[in-house]
């Protein structure tokens, strides 16, 4: 194969074939993918949750993973937030002319790595390979589909006054490191991406604890956005304790050196756990117990104080509005 | 909203929310979508066929349709080529900032139509807004899935010595359209995309024939493309008969007068079916029925001659070895 991804790749015809069996079945390959079907055929019952996300993060390698397994968290995390263990992905690749064969097989890898790892299998894919200019690098989009294994499943609506509001780490990491890479800047300490698979431990948490209200990925918009989202549909108040927020030292000092807020950055291995308080406890030893989790805290509490708003309790216990994101911050953060 | 696509609309906050509630559940909107929760919850059950397609044609509106249609119609028949009762549709968008807000519109309400025609659901979502130059105007990622009706599903390894090859219709047609349109050139007479969902037909075609060995539509790559990948899979085959393969005349004058073959010119309409010979009349029967296969021919024979190929007896009685597709003939078809 050539070094460098020609048009000839995304023909549909003989070089696509090289491609598909060089590359990506050697990475991503699987009985159903081997097949090269239009379709997957594919076995599943009852009720079943199904996301999908188009990944256009720039740049597309950066310190803690790249857009390949990028792609395969955000989607494998989207799944599992509804309560489902996720079993199926599908992937489409449009590419630009020229990107280099080594950056495709190094993403087309981590793929075939972060699916693994999370145990969930590439059943079928498209490719196209767009002329120079009609994409930047590389877009990957990711479908996944699982099975629901409680009922009623995690909901945005479902947050009650009272309820706990968790977190299962430290927030800001993958957004100030995407923005920091792109613009070149060298961060006194080490700042990298949180992108992880957080399936195992949702299906830990959600076997053990079948009444979890919610669960929600804080990406784009951050967990001030997300936050806002799940006060809007349920129809309560989120008090967060600004003291409890967990913020990396290294992520405080670049958002300040920035001008950024960590609440509004997109984080891609963490997740809100909103929880009835009686079950706050044992939700908190379940994700510490794991490593993804194990700066898991509670970092406020729902109320019935100003349906459908999220505040802030300061440091000095003053109280802050904190809207949903109204403009883009960053855009291509994922 | 703006008369232009901003980078806001893709944030994930505020301004996603407005498009969201006002252009895509206005003409996208179902119980499931309109949760807008990260993932849909669906109920399906027994053998599934999954498949995804990204949408990056070059002109986004062309005679016969635009991306958006397409991207409905792709997915549709791509799980319905398995046999299957295509269900639901997820659709991420990647949208160049800049997009008129008009045009986003009238790609969105295709997709609507798309899939109310088609009978499917579109249950979630993505979109991405980025910078101006990351992408040019706007692509479309579709994902579908549906419940498979037959057992053993048409699979294009199954084509056998002696078996019929039928297509639904005239060949060529959707390629030599977007070449036609993105070229500016003016044929004389109106070629229009074929771009259609078959779904309906299929479905009717595998429960009066369950035994259709080979359902496949022919895009990139085309007709010869496509009965190549089958030849090679099934260790069959295929003779061909130019006399009888359809193309209309304008599609043949406009291939004439630009060099190009219609055997490898992109159809989004129209499907090859491959049945035991005394299954043919009666599949023929089914297809005319159809205002989509009226056309409907057969065009072939399988058999064991040479297997992995495919060969044209041409006009004059000579025969013509039929390659796969090397090179890309033209990109951005679909």
């Amino acid at each position: 194969m050539s070094d460098k991804v020609l048009l000839d790749y995304g023909s549909g015809g003989r070089a696509s074939q090289r491609l598909i069996s060089e590359l990506f079945l050697k990475y991503l390959g699987n009985d159903e993918l081997n097949r090269l079907n239009d379709a997957a055929e594919l076995s599943l019952s009852g009720r079943l949750a199904m996301s999908t996300d188009s990944f256009t993060v720039d740049p597309i390698f950066f310190p803690g993973g790249n857009i390949g397994s990028l792609a395969v968290h955000g989607t494998v995390n989207d799944v599992a937030m509804m309560g489902a263990v996720p079993r199926y992905l599908t992937c489409g690749y449009i590419i630009e002319e020229g990107l280099p064969m080594d950056d495709l097989e190094t993403i087309v890898a981590s793929m075939g790595e972060a699916a693994e790892h999370a145990g969930v299998q590439i059943v079928t894919g498209d490719t196209k390979v767009v002329p120079k200019g009609a994409v930047d690098k590389i877009f990957i989009n990711t479908t996944g589909i699982g099975e629901i294994i409680v009922d009623p499943s995690p909901g945005g609506d479902r947050a009650r006054p009272g309820d706990a509001v968790l977190v299962s780490g430290t927030i800001g990491d993958h957004g100030l490191t995407i923005l920091g890479t792109r613009e070149g800047l060298d961060f006194e300490a080490k700042v990298e991406s949180d992108s992880a698979s957080l399936n195992h431990l949702l299906v830990r948490l959600v076997r053990e604890l079948p009444d979890v209200h919610v669960l929600r990925d804080p990406t784009r918009g951050g967990l001030a956005t997300t936050l806002n989202e799940i006060t809007a549909s349920s129809g309560v108040c989120c008090e967060l304790v600004e003291n409890d927020l967990p913020v990396r030292p290294e992520v405080r000092g670049g958002c300040s050196i920035l001008g950024l807020d960590p609440l509004y950055l997109a984080n891609e291995g963490k997740f809100l756990c909103i929880v009835p308080q009686e079950d706050a406890d044992k939700a908190l030893e379940i994700m510490r117990a794991d490593p993804l989790g194990r700066d898991a805290c509670r970092i406020g509490t729902m109320t019935d104080a100003n349906p459908g708003k999220v505040v802030l309790v300061t440091q000095l216990g003053g109280k802050r509005l904190l809207n949903m994101l109204e403009g883009e911050q960053l855009p291509r953060i994922c």
